[in-house]
């Protein structure tokens, strides 16, 4: 992108290697930003380097906010008692977007993993053992990813807390709403069966 | 997401609406920063600053540049009496990729449009009628969008030119390289068919 200078050419690269933008839809962007200078290049500019600037990890459940504490946790009206584990913050949010959740979160920032040496320690699970002997919670739900690496994780917490006097619960497993059972695989089909209710 | 703050929730929100994202990549692509703020989020913020503080149209052909004369009109070794024709500035970078072309540029800014209400004098074709009269140009190649608001703004430039004594062409249409007759619509086959040369 020589023929644009290079200012604009840096910008492409940068905007390119963002997850799910390549160098065609970065060129774009590109040229729409610069299309509307102020009303969406200069504000966006400024919108970054203003959450740049107050973004952080909450210092109790490792999502992030602007604060030491993230909404979340210094929300009062949020049930304490009740956890939440998540491997992410992106997962945290899908969470929230279901809005059936009322209590707090414990994000672990990651998934054992065998292959990438990610271990306990790498992970917050040290924190989480702790908030629950500290914060008398009554039940911690594990809210990881149906993968091999979400469900080792799983097991490998609730063996933690075996004998913590705290009930262990994971999200269910079985045919999403409006899920059609010819485009399911097998794997969540023998799941839902396995888990059928009484209709 | 007003779990992240407002001004995470304001970041997201901007991005999502740039071409090619959506709520869900630009969540995404806010997380990536986030992860990655002094590598990635920083400098972005700072590169797109910097880009929209210096980013001006070229005085003479439309292009984007940092400079009165873009980078294209300035350079000595581009030859001069040949001026490509193109919609926009998207388009002057499809040619510049192409490589082949080694004159100048006359961006548009758009095409005709009855349905827009873009008549002549919204786009830059007045301008583009002096540099002809003024810059001794001998070809002016049509490098418009094989579209019909495309091919009609091509037609109307032709009708313009005519008694400038000047060359009009435009590019070749047919069979795109690696394209599959089966795959073609029917328009591109009749147009090759007819285009067809001795082999």
């Amino acid at each position: 992108m020589d023929e644009a200078g290079p200012e604009i050419g840096r910008l492409i690269e940068m905007m390119a290697k963002l997850p799910g933008l390549g160098p065609r839809s970065a060129r774009r962007a590109v040229l729409t930003m610069i299309a509307k200078k102020a009303s969406v290049m200069e504000p966006l500019a400024r919108a970054m380097a203003e959450a740049a600037a107050v973004v952080r990890a909450c210092r109790v459940c490792g999502n992030i906010g602007s604060a030491e504490l993230c909404a979340i946790c210094s929300a009062p009206k949020r049930a304490t008692g009740v956890l939440c584990i998540v491997e992410d913050v992106a997962d945290l949010w899908a969470m929230e977007r279901g809005r059936a959740f009322g209590g707090r979160y414990h994000v672990l920032g990651g998934v054992l993993s065998a292959l990438d040496g990610i271990g306990p320690e790498e992970l917050r699970i040290p924190a989480l053992l702790e908030r629950v002997a500290d914060e008398s919670i009554s039940e911690v739900i594990l809210a990881l990813n149906a993968t091999v690496d979400g469900q080792t994780t799983a097991h490998y917490i609730a063996d933690q807390l075996e004998g913590a006097n705290v009930e262990v619960t994971s999200l269910a497993q079985g045919v999403p709403i409006g899920g059609e059972l010819d485009y399911l695989d097998d794997g969540t089909i023998s799941a839902a069966l396995a888990a059928r209710r009484r209709f």
